[in-house]
């Protein structure tokens, strides 16, 4: 099951699938893809980020790869859904894109073992956790001003049933920027899988169902400009969209 | 104006001061205030956590003062209110305590200026922003471990509007251990004050209505054990009491 949460004419409503362009509203309305407002697929409840997890990227950044998953949180002014803009600051010198796959939490438990793992696991969604690099000090230091500016963190376009994916450990990741293929990669590469995180996270705390884990990024994050258009796409859970705008186009 | 929300015979319902051991319900009844079970008396948002922003408290834990305000988030599942039970793992060493004044924002801004600061401030709470130091590895690193725990962040008892506390920059902070005086301090030590913490986060992002800031405590913090009841206060804004318990009695 594929499911969306859409604005059209002034009311939040469920939308799922149904041809490349267009959505069909709860309301049984056939639409454009484009003639909605997307919202993030699931509304963002307590949202942990992984900061480092793939190897390759964590050299990239002259980091050596983490020896315990590198958790931070995210607050809700954060995210925005497909389609949306995402705004550079005139202030900053590097934002780079990082496509992600963010599990959804769909049962809460605490302790989980990591063979136990999936079966809190609603599904999937597709991330693009946006980094100021300007301020990232060091191995320990995703702060706010680095990952938690308005609109930084893209999510959706669909919430993704687990049963859609078959093996979530062993999708190809992709971004494009305007078109072109500039960061490529596959989950398999992940230092802590999703099974690990969910057994780390929830061995010190309760993961709630609604919980978000944004499960880091693999290597080729480059710089964005203003008015890229920014593909995340997670192979089999969806092609999220983004525009990057300046700090004059910045209305909201 | 003072308000609490408590849970009363299944019901959520606000509650105001009455004597000084009973509570007015909204709905009119008088109880006694160990007769109820008390909420976080905000809903928390989006929680900003101070890091070392008491000089002579980041020295006693052997670090430099920060040049900037270290702020980290908290996630929902580490609140509980007034009266509550704070669980200590069994498997940490260090659980230290710490008295904090909580900020509760009012209205939401973005690039607000310190001179404008008390404009978007609501009112105050009391915190008790456990930590477990066994796993705070350097300065950047307030882990979830060390701080997200489950039920490790009493808040309350009572949301005081910003009215009734004349300077915020200027209250004693106290923790009782058993009665007796563990920790003293005033919040016109901050490293950061209130007007710059509010200029710092939201010249990077939007500060929400119903946001909390949790503004740091000062030197005095040491373990407690299960058993302890640990009382935080903050002059004219509250006095919070929490119990700390063992994982055998620890039923949530």
């Amino acid at each position: 099951m594929r499911t969306a949460r859409v604005v059209y004419k002034g009311a939040i409503q469920a939308a799922y699938p149904h041809t490349e362009d267009e959505i069909r509203l709860a309301s049984g309305q056939i639409v454009n893809e484009q003639d909605v407002e997307w919202l993030p697929p699931v509304e963002p409840r307590t949202v942990f980020t992984l900061g480092l997890n793939y190897a390759d990227h964590a050299a990239e950044l002259s980091f050596a790869a983490p020896t315990e998953p590198l958790v931070f949180l995210k607050g809700k002014n954060t995210f925005i859904g497909h389609n949306g803009e995402t705004r550079r600051a005139s202030d900053v010198t590097f934002m780079h894109y990082e496509c992600e796959l963010a599990v959804v939490i769909g049962k809460s438990g605490k302790k989980i073992k990591k063979e136990d793992a999936y079966d809190y696991v609603a599904g999937y969604t597709v991330a693009n956790d946006y980094a100021l690099r300007d301020y990232l000090e060091n191995y320990y230091r995703p702060n706010l001003r680095v990952k938690n500016r308005d609109t930084c963190t893209p999510i959706g376009p669909w919430f993704v049933s687990k049963d859609e994916v078959k093996d979530p450990m062993n999708l190809s990741l992709k971004t494009y920027i305007n078109g072109e293929v500039k960061q490529e990669g596959t989950t398999g590469d992940m230092v802590f899988g999703i099974p690990e995180l969910i057994e780390n996270i929830s061995s010190y705390m309760t993961l709630n169902e609604g919980d978000l884990i944004l499960t880091g990024t693999p290597k080729g994050s480059v710089d964005t400009k203003v008015g890229d258009v920014v593909v995340t796409e997670v192979e089999g859970v969806g092609r999220l969209v983004n525009t990057i705008v300046g700090d004059d186009q910045f209305n909201r």
